[in-house]
């Protein structure tokens, strides 16, 4: 109620000129403000700051409840209405000029993984915050109602943005993230209610579009130089346990021509992965992160390997594709070593999501107006987004992340960079505004 | 005393004629008791046998030490004079009938790696005890005097060889084995004396020759059919950490052309051990027997991996020369692939140590005496006669491992080859005794 008297105040003060900066009549000319952006980002790493000045700030934590005032008061002061969805999302919304249009939803989270940095899901949640605001203090209305969503639970399993596209499993809500609390007793702990929380699913069709900015996670940006990256779409991933079966015996007197060494043979497919990886035309890959050699001792040879293989790419045709060919080689290599290679498919892939092409051209189009290179790009990484475009026609927009470092205390974006994401966010917006339906 | 009584009392028997098989006049005829052996090997196998029916018998556990009265008491049956020296050592000794000679001893280890099988050093032991008492009941002269020894915790520092061969380090004494006993509590178990350990060492020049026969532990004999291994010497081992530093990251977000995949380069290296290994003439083996790669999750790209590598030779200097060429190898790998590779030598290296070229003949003339097929072979383990062959000209004689299992329960020697090896022993002791000084 004090929200909605002050409200109305602001606006008769706006309406009066009364304390205002002189109003821009050309929305292309709106810029926010990139100190103000870079100090919300600085604001928002002391909620979990340890005394090394590093941030933890993971999902459910008494930092990450702590840090939800100071957003729902920034989502206040930019003119939206905050409520908290029974996911425990914050969800901020003005309403547009044309009463017929769904709105138009941004944002990202702010929970960190883990020992994380400040910068993953935090710049573009405080982008978003900081368009509403540029906005908000420059009178400028949209036909389309405005949606700033800060999603629960990202790292930990995509609780909030899951729940909003209606894709929460059951199960879902019984896994604990690093605090010990469940996914339901999270949503609990943020305001929501795990036993309606159903009914946060937004119906297909209800948003006109969703657009989300964050750091790429990754070194192409930062190493071509390139201010703005497209989302092409999300990357899907599989996953497969491979197990490698030779023959251990004695390292002293097993002649190498007698050997059946796993070892020898693992090494053989981790190089064919990358190979095949490789021979095909795309940004699809391909890795092998873990592997265990048994017994495991320096004199004895390894009989048995296992090693992890994951495959990511936009289509999942292509993930077939390269599995193929990998299947193949690994065929070839069992044979040539006197091996077994099995693959065991691990159940924790993620499918592909395309982002919406009129979405990226958008972002396009508003990146070279505002004079900044832009490059079309995938996600490697799983975001919000990929569940919003379920929903939602969606869109991502990347800034650079320092050396493509992320989820580490060492990540980086720089307030220029963080400033060019922010003005790329805010002319999408409206062009979009007045594009869509 | 009351041995000596018996003692005396069977060479009165002998004498009479009574109860003896009929004199065999011509030495070259004697064989031994190819039953006998083996029923040998199995009452041996009671000592350390579990329910399972596999047989643990490692130093210094109670089986271990019950075993001795056993062993001690086929010494005394074969007409033999017994003491345990200070290492724990069983010796069993009868003279030779010319006194100015040193010497010939034979002889090998009962002691069993945990869960180990019946074979591994029982065969050896079992063979030279039945090589005595075939010579006792056969009533053969030497001119050299005899020495069986069964040597004391092979398996876990080479406890009697090395004391017996005054290489015996003092930190040596302080190594635990899986019993919990360190060596010097094991000696004084096993009847040695650890105050008086040094006093064990025999000088060089004390014996005339050593000769040890074992299984070969390796599959070469089996596979190809042959009866007898005449091992030329047992390789030099020497060990190294190879360190394989990269760059951790996302592997969703990590194009494949910006990766610092140190398990890709990790692969590329251990395939360069095998190339380089098989590259030069010879026995020569290269082994990467342990790894690990770090951090280990599906979804990072390894940014370290640690790994073993192991050669074995004959050569000291073709150990080296391997190396070399590891390391060449390693250095454009390290290049190509944007990593470092680092090698850190490990002390846990093993001298090679070459066997007699005279014993090598006798043992070679015996086996084909005896119509029994032979090859020149190096041993790829370690064994007591490496510490014997520091003070003495040594020997030894290897017999098939069936599939090349050893060090295992399924460890396995046929009653006919362990006869051969022991016929092998027996004639070539009695070459050697005509043959040396």
């Amino acid at each position: 109620m004090s929200y909605k008297f002050l409200s109305i105040f602001l606006l008769l003060i706006s309406l009066s000129g009364y304390g205002q900066k002189p109003p821009i009549n050309k929305a292309s000319e709106l810029a926010v403000d990139q100190d103000r952006l870079e100090k919300s980002i600085f604001e928002l790493a002391k909620f979990g700051m340890k005394d090394n000045g590093e941030t933890s700030r993971v999902a459910f934590s008494d930092a990450d409840i702590a840090s939800r005032t100071y957003l729902i008061n920034l989502m206040k002061n930019a003119g939206l209405e905050v409520h908290i969805d029974y996911a425990g999302n914050i969800i901020g919304r003005r309403e547009g000029n044309d009463g017929t249009k769904k709105a138009i939803a941004f944002g990202s989270h702010t929970d960190t993984v883990p020992d994380g940095g400040n910068y993953d899901g935090c710049v573009g949640s405080m982008a978003a915050l900081e368009v509403a605001l540029t906005l908000f203090e420059n009178n400028v209305e949209t036909q389309h109602p405005l949606e700033v969503i800060i999603f629960s639970n990202e790292e930990g399993g995509l609780l909030g943005s899951r729940a909003l596209a209606g894709a929460l499993s059951p199960e879902a809500l019984l896994v604990k993230n690093s605090t010990g609390f469940t996914q339901g007793e999270g949503a609990n702990r943020l305001g929501g209610d795990v036993t309606k929380i159903d009914q946060a699913a937004r119906k297909k069709g209800d948003l006109a579009a969703f657009l989300e900015l964050h750091i790429e996670q990754g070194g192409i940006l930062d190493t071509e130089n390139i201010d703005i990256g497209v989302v092409e779409g999300i990357v899907g991933i599989k996953w497969w346990d491979v197990e490698i079966t030779g023959f251990a015996n004695h390292a002293g007197t097993t002649p190498m021509n007698m050997r059946k060494d796993a070892l020898l043979a693992a090494s053989k497919f981790i190089i064919a992965v990358n190979e095949v990886t490789n021979s095909f035309e795309g940004k699809q890959v391909g890795t092998v992160g873990r592997i265990a050699a048994e017994p495991g001792a320096p004199n004895v040879i390894p009989g048995k390997v296992l090693l992890s293989l994951e495959i990511r790419d936009l289509s999942s045709e292509k993930i077939a594709l390269v599995f193929q060919g990998i299947q193949k080689r690994a065929a070839e290599i069992a044979k040539d070593s006197n091996t077994a290679i099995e693959f065991h498919p691990i159940d924790a892939n993620a499918k592909p999501a395309l982002t919406d092409r009129t979405i990226q051209e958008a972002i396009a189009v508003s990146a070279k107006k505002l004079g900044l290179s832009h490059k079309q790009m995938q996600s490697g990484a799983g975001h919000d987004a990929q569940d919003m475009a379920l929903i939602a026609p969606a869109g991502m927009i990347f800034v650079p992340s320092r050396d493509g470092i992320s989820h580490s205390p060492n990540e980086f974006t720089s307030a220029e960079d963080m400033a060019n994401g922010a003005n790329v966010l805010l002319q999408t917006i409206l062009v979009l505004d007045r594009e869509l339906k």
